[in-house]
């Protein structure tokens, strides 16, 4: 029984069993009937994985969107302290929010023998399939749904809708909801959908939403324009980052948190327990996902059985910037 | 004129001519030799630097000592965008202050064929060193001086004596000093001598020294058991993530600064200015050192003759934090 074997009783090429065997991308029609093939000949493709153990180079390349951004920091950790224990190496490499960047890093990787790619998700394109399909190697992307990729999401439904009905339980009615492009599926479009649906379990809750950016700086002077325009009582952040630019924002504008507005925003950073008032945030388990997005891929590299798409938990921390509305 | 008549004229190995030609760690003494030679030879070190580009991978491979330090990400920031200008490749590798895997990742990013390394700059040992020699490839160390490697570091004195002086013209007496160990050498010793020397200049002032991590969450519980001891008015940390610890530490026992202490860092981290009060602080240029490292690395690629070490400015950054001494 060889590769072209399968090959020819799948009716699908050597290349998309190969993928297969590699733990690559492939569709889930298609998987299912290799699944079943590989079950009924009794073909072993661990002697398959074996041989390809001997080719290994060890290195396991990330993708990350930006240098400066907390979480990802956070992921790597939990990445690298997972590949070191193993004797594994890790190389980082940037693509700066850029898609050809970040579709040029996932075949210079490939070049570089990596034996596996993570990738921090954030839009996810057409181009990024066809790399990820070519370049034949295992690729698990981090906190977006992609289909026939493997894929590790946080529950941004849960932090979402807690997070919303934390902010009226509060007695607030007029919300202000500081969300980010659409592009980002996770971001900006699951968590902000959660936390409308949170907020709109209480009748009569109002919500204003604006667009501002991921980056701290550009965040901040869009804050200094939005903030003297809003009634809202509470304004819910999609990020920690974009929270603490309203902070600053805030404190220049001589706004005080939480008597004139309850703050909240999601990740569960560090610096939000610096400040003061230290914010109520949603805890992401972001080194979790770190040690988990290394063992999928050894578990890939082993052509084990891996659910394309893994879960992660978290949970709500309330802290000083949120109150009950102050009736004046 | 080959290789192999300079390094007979030299008296050297050939392997050292071939460093000298890389732009790779060579002795002063026989820099200048060789300088010396193919001046009088007229033999022309492009030639052979020209013959290298064919080879070249393009690829610049960095070493950072940790995933979560933010003057690193903004070097790196710097780093990134000078690179990706000029189409060439950033691979970040992680060392996590561990002095070994510093070294391995020497190697490895030679293996990797990195046409030249960047080390983000610790405890420099002599291990480092015959690392270095033995890559054949340009290595510019940041932060850290070092002996026939061409560094780029700080202006550490510039920095320490600013601010020893801006304290003691606040009135402040007793001070706190929260160092980290000796041997990292720019901060542990260079830094902190400054600004000793710097409080110095005004008689009658006491320094209490007190050694702490670079970790925020280590100096944070370090700082919890130093605060509620010291009768300092003044708190000088020798970075700006130690000064953030102190912060939050202070938050939790109630200190109010800066009336109960005056409190300042080195870096000029974007978080001294989301904190309130702002933080005092020294900013160092890390994008700037970046983009240098890079336009240094590519020098020592064309066999351009580069200083072996090159010092950037920084500048003190009055806030908040740091106030006229209160007598009670």
């Amino acid at each position: 029984m060889t590769i072209n074997d399968i090959a020819q009783l799948a009716g699908v090429a050597k290349s998309t069993v190969s993928r297969y065997l590699n733990g690559g991308s492939v569709s889930r029609k298609t998987r299912e009937k290799l699944d079943e093939i590989v079950r009924e000949t009794g073909y072993s493709p661990n002697t398959f994985a074996q041989s390809l153990k001997a080719k290994r180079t060890n290195i396991v390349g990330t993708i990350i969107p930006r240098l400066d951004s907390y979480s990802s920091n956070e992921i790597l950790e939990g990445i690298d302290q997972e590949l070191w224990q193993r004797q594994l190496q890790l190389i980082i490499t940037n693509s700066d929010q850029n898609v050809a960047r970040e579709i040029e890093n996932i075949y210079a990787l490939a070049r570089q023998k990596a034996d596996a790619i993570i990738l921090f998700g954030g839009v996810i394109t057409s181009d990024h399939l066809k790399a990820i399909h070519e370049v034949n190697i295992p690729v698990v992307i981090l906190g977006q749904e992609t289909p026939d990729v493997h894929c590790l999401v946080h529950d941004e439904a849960h932090a979402g809708i807690t997070m919303g009905r934390h902010i009226t339980s509060l007695g607030h009615q007029k919300i202000l909801l500081l969300r980010v492009k659409k592009e980002d599926r996770a971001i900006g479009q699951l968590r902000r959908a959660a936390i409308i649906e949170g907020l709109s379990q209480k009748a009569s809750v109002e919500v204003e939403e604006q667009e501002v950016s991921f980056v701290f700086e550009e965040a901040y002077q869009q804050a200094k324009l939005i903030l003297p325009k809003t009634k809202a009582t509470a304004i819910i952040c999609v990020t920690d980052t974009i929270a603490l630019a309203v902070m600053k924002a805030a404190h220049e504008l001589s706004y005080v948190i939480p008597n004139d507005f309850s703050l909240a925003g999601f990740g569960g950073y560090n610096a939000t327990t610096i400040v003061s008032p230290a914010i109520t945030t949603v805890r992401y388990p972001y080194r979790e996902l770190g040690k988990k997005a290394v063992t999928t891929v050894l578990q890939l590299l082993n052509a084990e059985d891996v659910p394309m798409k893994q879960i992660m938990k978290n949970e709500l921390i309330v802290r000083e910037s949120t109150q009950k509305i102050t009736l004046s």
